[in-house]
């Protein structure tokens, strides 16, 4: 059952209980309105990653400020946004099972839905699937530009499957998916752009390759908030699908030349033990505060280190003079934003130090 | 919202939707069985850790086996047990939190409850909320017996507290706590006699210390799915608070003189992308399998191995001749159980390859 509230809104942050997900309203609405902001001039648009944020709230928030649509990963996920009222959706990945195609083409009738492929084999599923709900169902390619996931190579390879799609009678073929993952953490900016100069150049390569068999891309899609600076501004790319813009992590401000956004979610947790002197154990474990991006950082408290998770528990060193009291409670930042968020079942909105509101991780869970 | 479940009982296990969590429920009681006649004749009696299942029903299954109780880190946890029918729960934790001592007296109307202190601070705030409550609560003292986490010395430190907590007119004196996460998973089984061997030295000698001032322990609690075999023959443990034993995992597995159960919890994952030679991408990643301790391994299918996550993509290296089909579904033995029962909202169980039932996951995400 999903866990009730752990605030109301008009509490002060201190009574919230613990551990909760913090979102920082005025830092959340800032990063917002720079990614608008940046991408205005660019003729990209934004099609930010629900699979970050896992809320139809924070969806519709994104596209009021000029968002097309938004990503996910999953079914389950679009089927909490299209139900949340998000009318256009792209699963930014392959879909192998058809019965989760069924969902997806079931949702097609209340939103846009658009799905990738990288095989012949899985563009005949979504064929079979589309014909057999009578519906026409949008695919694109994924390249793999990073050679590491899924993707077809670009280029010919990639014009053969394009091919096959548009010659599927209940398929549309619907652009690219070039997104480069494990570019976003590249601590350098010369790494990044090295990196991303090489993945425009395949896709732009692709793309022409595309038109001169005569097919457009309606949508050329990748970048994340580590990058997007670089496909916004190639020409190439028409969206973008930065997720974590909208929080940060400690993950993404670790990068040098960090992306140009405010740390806007927390984990609030509670001094359970100071048993010990020099250490104190927060409620907060790698169960609260996933740590596969590493620890999380205990927010604007000097003399603390969150140095070990166990399953409940976090483990605090503790300088000279900074000792927390028994019951305290303090904002970390986490690791990972994404995997963060999709622990809990709400977000406790603040603002000033109060409770502004609560708003569900309508997807939470949603791996399916 | 909680997720709807991905599987109805008689389906086929390859007709489950994915990722799904599988629970082989001939392993399962298999586990159940050797953990109840192993103890049967040492005098300890289980109190199963409920962090790792989070399930009602699985709990009652236990206790239907000669299991007194189960324990719980977290009140949410220990209401969805109570609520779910399970009498006697102990929070083998620190509760530093007004709210939450609320909650649990409360649930002491319809269940025996008994929860953990480290401090002087702590106690008083028990005692302040059970006298608010208008009841008794029964608290038991941590003691620190692996130096990395919560608890009071053993011996006098220890004992001074429990005078407090039998002083105070609305607690009751309940025993020790005594529990040595890290020795869980050393490695070989000397490391571990070892170390235990001190955990229950210094257990007895607080033991005997307490009872020279007239206080007897209701409760010796510790001992996990690494380590239970030497609590458990020690004369000086009552209750042992394995968890993993149920189902068994990665981590666990790879202890020389791995304890003797079986694998019974399973991550279901599909083949999503097969597009490169050597490599296929499945559709659990780390939100769908944590891998705080480790990657998962793939269950019965040589020649591939777990070699990477992401978010939402398992990355699987392919040995030649062992390449899986795309759709494909296989199994994953995760690395820790703990965090990956977490994730879901049902079990699924499963016999001669069918399923059989679904449970749900009571606790899913009970962290406060």
């Amino acid at each position: 059952m999903p866990q009730h509230p752990p605030a109301e809104p008009g509490m002060r942050e201190d009574e919230v209980d613990t551990p909760a997900l913090i979102l920082d309203l005025d830092a959340f609405e800032a990063n917002l309105d720079a990614m608008a902001a940046f991408l205005a001039p660019t003729g990209a648009k934004l099609r930010a990653h629900a699979k970050t944020h896992k809320s139809a709230v924070i969806a519709l928030q994104q596209m009021r400020r000029g968002a097309v649509g938004q990503c996910v990963q999953k079914v389950a996920e679009a089927e909490a946004l299209a139900w949340g009222g998000v009318p256009d959706i792209l699963v930014s990945n392959e879909v192998a099972s058809p019965r989760k195609l069924a969902r997806l083409l079931a949702l097609s009738r209340i939103a846009d839905i658009a799905v990738c492929a990288d095989g012949e084999e899985g563009i005949a599923m979504a064929e079979q699937a589309a014909e057999a709900a009578g519906q026409r169902l949008r695919v694109l390619v994924e390249i793999s530009v990073s050679g590491n996931r899924c993707g077809v190579s670009p280029g010919p390879e990639a014009v053969a499957l394009a091919q096959r799609i548009a010659a599927s009678p209940h398929l549309i073929f619907g652009g690219l998916q070039a997104y480069h993952g494990s570019a976003q953490h590249q601590r350098t900016p010369e790494q990044r752009a090295t990196t991303i100069a090489q993945t425009v150049e395949d896709t732009r390569r692709t793309v022409e390759q595309l038109r001169q068999q005569g097919l457009e891309c309606g949508i050329v899609g990748g970048g994340g908030t580590g990058t997007f600076r670089h496909e916004a501004t190639s020409g190439v790319y028409t969206e973008i699908q930065a997720g974590s813009y909208a929080f940060m992590d400690a993950d993404y401000a670790a990068n040098e030349d960090a992306p140009p956004f405010r740390h806007a979610l927390f984990v609030l947790s509670q001094v359970m033990s100071t048993a010990r002197a020099g250490f104190a154990v927060l409620d907060a474990g790698h169960k609260a505060v996933p740590t596969d991006s590493g620890f999380p950082k205990p927010w604007q408290r000097p003399g603390l280190d969150y140095t070990g998770a166990s399953d409940e528990h976090g483990q605090l060193a503790v300088r000279d003079g900074a000792a927390p009291k028994l019951g305290e409670k303090l904002r970390l930042v986490p690791g990972h934003c994404d995997p963060t968020v999709d622990r809990y079942d709400w977000y406790v909105g603040v603002r000033g130090g109060r409770v502004e509101c609560l708003w569900p991780v309508s997807a939470r869970g949603g791996m399916q």
